[in-house]
């Protein structure tokens, strides 16, 4: 079977790699979808980020929907070519984390396509691919495009649930790539009253538009827009940050009201706070890693039509030209979220 | 002007009054649809509820929608003709809980018709009506009838406002009148991701499943039904509990899971709590009272589609018809909210 | 070794059983101070308590302290002789709920000396005693006697968890027994500005007023104290109800400011609430039951002389005399807790 | 009547004014002792700090107890020459912010001895002062030293509330001086059962752990003793950062646990965060400013006896030499709290 394999920034091979069988509590899977995310392209194009660095051979991915091949020992409840969405979580379910009800902070935490600790985390990049039973969410009625989007609705559906209550508020969302539009539609589904969205990109915007929001800015454009949210304190009672860049956080925190909830998703490094505002504001930085239960949260959710993330799914391309699929995804200009097909 | 008096348990009186004029920071209304709502049904039915009874004759009615007819000084904002939904909550905006945030709990409320203080607060079923700016709040695009929805559906916004966050959460419905369904869409607005419902009416829960139930219940044909949910600690996040009756308010905290909340809408008087279970499991049961910023939110919702309140409506009556909605809102086997059409 | 079991009401038997050997993981200890609760009681006065049934003989006991004899294979860390208190609650570490960082909820609780399940779970009333060194605290610096408080001390101090952030509150305990006195320390050792507790007899009272209550109401003497706390829609933020009895659950709740959040501890089958009042004021009643992380906590805070439960132990009696600790501690008028030390 | 008069930089000047009658509502008194706050020190030191600067002469204060002269028409429930702690802050009771109950958010705050808006506002070291009734806290029993310490001891009683319950949590504060030792004080009142404490002086050390520090580290000497903390994802839960220095707060941030609390109390402008570290462990910064209800909490909790500040009060001095007050205040390796005797 063939794998998707990084080797150093911009040395993406196709390589063939031995398949495996299940074992107890396993099902094997014949890869359907991947879909390219950020981190996947931060390796492509860097051979890493901050301190996490490539230094071994290393299949990428961990975006992926699958049909269900064979089951291993004690496996029950699926059927032979049913589409499941593949969570990329493994916790190890005894650490401390896991067992205070914090699995994405498991100490021993094996997610796919990871290249922090070493020897790395191998992802889901593969014809066919071993998983266990737990990881695998039956995705029926969603097309395998769709499943394949379950990871990074799920990593917006976390933030949201880590935003607190959101019924009713007014939402900022700076940065409108995948992870952007995907927190307007989770922020939507919970009840946001008002959603702004800002970027660089007319063409991402059309898709945030698309996914809800009620006002979308182009900064580059009109700069000055968001200063209409600033006086008497700011407007806006959350604020998805999805740049990683400094002047878009210190540019939200100013439009934020007293007590807002800051969500940073983009990341970049080091950050430099406006920290006299965050104080005299009482605002909350709520950090936000990865998800557990909203996996298959988001799945239900999008098997009954409440979320719909076909917008994004902007091209799809062959395993035999995945290596177009991480170009494509790196170009905020005409690609949203960019997937590769492995098998129909 | 006519306005719509009760006297006494059954004495519904059509009258006369005279018209005021709007003095500085009000407007005058000419009002449009008013919906009956079940404290109105009391006093029509009943002459009151537990220790609130009538004392002297009282303008029934606080779900209501106004056309701006002209506005007093210092008013800006409104147009003649404009479409406003009036809330019937006036707090003092000076008392120690308006100042904790908590207008909802003022000491000096004037809540349109009330018997509770004497003189009774009387309500807002009169052609013409003097409001505070403040309680109106603009409806354009809506329909009348929707606009005077707002103030249930602001009940059932606080509610879940009160149950925290929603996201991802499963939801038991024991009850579909209006309120009982109102909660199917406020909580699926909020994201809750799976809603079962139950009743003894076949008639209400048609709606409630219109309303986005993923399940519906008939209780009275399928009494076990909910016992499926029980086992292993139970099943369901969040309990609206909109029956009032104290078996109903057992069968669902039986069906909660561990930490589950129970949000007690239906008022019956004095009930009988399951208590060693409420600890056991460690159930929260969190009283929910009116509204305060959910009003506006619930117009806006609307507004822009997120929530569809139009189906609730299934009898509109002219205002010289009115006590038939008193008797019509009575009768649960055909009919949900019915409504009062004071002018088109 | 002796043990303490129950057969039947007002059947309980010292009786001789034999010594267990430590396995992996675990630890053999002599036993050093066992306290009475109130569930002992029941089983002891009654047989039971609602459902849960005395249906075969049971050791009784859960509020133990014990020196360590030896451990067995793999455990590290204790020495002979050692004083450690030991937790009765022995979570599976493996069910859904115990993945949630909810142990106290685990669907495979084995705690010491529960007839809930059949066979019942043996209690820690016996000289030698083979636990998990997970369950072992270390109790340097601790007399026995309070070392064996550490488990009601954990019930309060969990109880006062849920309670949400007690800094600067308002606090209303209604009967002073061993839980509401612990109780009383809990609160105030977690910030409580002002406390008041309520009871029946003077004795309790005087020991509430040394835990460290501002006032004490006997409402025996007289009844009518609390309604200065009514007026304006009630003073307290939260109330502790210790009793069981829904009359001072119905007083309690008058006395509550709206958002209060009541606690309730004391147990007596189903109670019959004002749903009026707690809708009203939108009260939360807030289910807690045992404890998990906070058995530890209790210990460290007793070492550090933060809490102190010295003046709650009344009563020591031999094992010889055990029967003696039973009926003491049935007698509100003259003890407090009642303990039986198996060995010094 | 003498007033304390900061003119610009190393420009302190005791003037004569006018003195000002009590007008209803108010109260005139005569001041008895100003502590010399951080912010009094920037504006001394360097004439302000950030974009706050001194643009004309200004009353410096805002830590003041007084003794009552006499009443204004309308205030009663005073007694001339009862001590009282007289709160700096004065918000407006009518803006949005007041009446979400967020006082310390007023839009129309004037809070003493302020540069920010212009004309500042005038502070509060003066002989004789006229105050809103609703400002002045009786603090009988206390030494007036003791009740010009309730505004700081509200600020860090506000923080503490801010990071939510704190019983049996682990506490590390970085940076000794009066902000961080109060915010000891403030944990350990509040539940803390574990605190750590760093600071470069040995002095203020000695004063951290007589409030109640479990352990102080001087980081002068021992620069890696936090390295401890920081294996397995961290061991604090909450970490009061009192030095406004980045070093202080990457190394708190370390140590960390997964869900971690951070309160930023020491402002020294835009601050670099490890965001990284935010995210994968999802820490939450809360900002924290000034204070509300916890004012008169503060008083109370002294007047109880359950919050002893007078340790931190180590400088006094006369009013002829308050210029002596601001150089002690400054140096930290001799003074924790410089106070100001205006009358005995």
């Amino acid at each position: 079977m063939r794998a998707i394999v990084i080797h150093a920034a911009k040395d993406l091979r196709i390589e063939d790699q031995p398949e495996e069988q299940a074992g107890p509590g396993q099902v094997r899977l014949r890869l359907a979808t991947g879909g390219v995310c950020g981190s996947d392209l931060h390796y492509y194009n860097h051979g890493g980020f901050g301190a996490v660095r490539l230094k071994q051979p290393m299949i990428l991915g961990h975006e992926v929907s699958a049909y269900v091949e064979d089951c291993g020992p004690g496996v029950t409840g699926f059927q032979r070519g049913q589409l499941v969405a593949v969570s990329p979580s493994r916790p190890c379910g005894a650490c401390r984390f896991c067992l205070e009800g914090l699995p994405n902070q498991c100490l021993n935490m094996r997610f796919y396509g990871s290249a922090m600790p070493f020897p790395h985390i191998q992802g889901a990049f593969r014809e066919s691919l071993v998983a266990d039973a737990t990881q695998c969410v039956d995705a029926t009625g969603l097309s395998a495009g769709e499943a394949a989007m379950a990871e990074p609705l799920a990593v917006t559906l976390h933030a949201t649930t880590r935003a607190g209550g959101m019924l009713g508020k007014r939402v900022l969302v700076t940065g409108c790539g995948p992870i952007g539009v995907l927190s307007i539609l989770s922020a939507r589904r919970a009840g946001a009253a008002e959603i702004v969205a800002t970027d660089l990109s007319d063409f991402t915007l059309s898709l945030a538009r698309k996914a809800g929001a009620d006002r979308v800015i182009n900064t580059a454009s009109d700069p000055d827009a968001l200063a209409a949210y600033v006086p008497d304190k700011g407007y806006f009672d959350v604020l998805y940050e999805c740049t990683g860049v400094a002047a878009a956080l210190a540019g939200g925190i100013a439009a934020l009201r007293p007590r807002g909830v800051i969500l940073q998703l983009g990341l970049g490094g080091d950050m430099t706070l406006p920290m006299m505002a965050i104080t005299a504001k009482e605002l909350e930085l709520r950090g936000s890693f990865r998800f557990h239960a909203e996996f298959a949260v988001g799945v239900a959710l999008m098997q009954k039509g409440l979320i719909d993330v076909k917008p994004l799914i902007t091209h799809s391309v062959a395993l035999e030209h995945a290596e177009d699929a991480f170009r494509l995804a790196s170009d905020r200009s005409q690609a949203m979220k960019a997937q590769i097909v492995f098998s129909g």
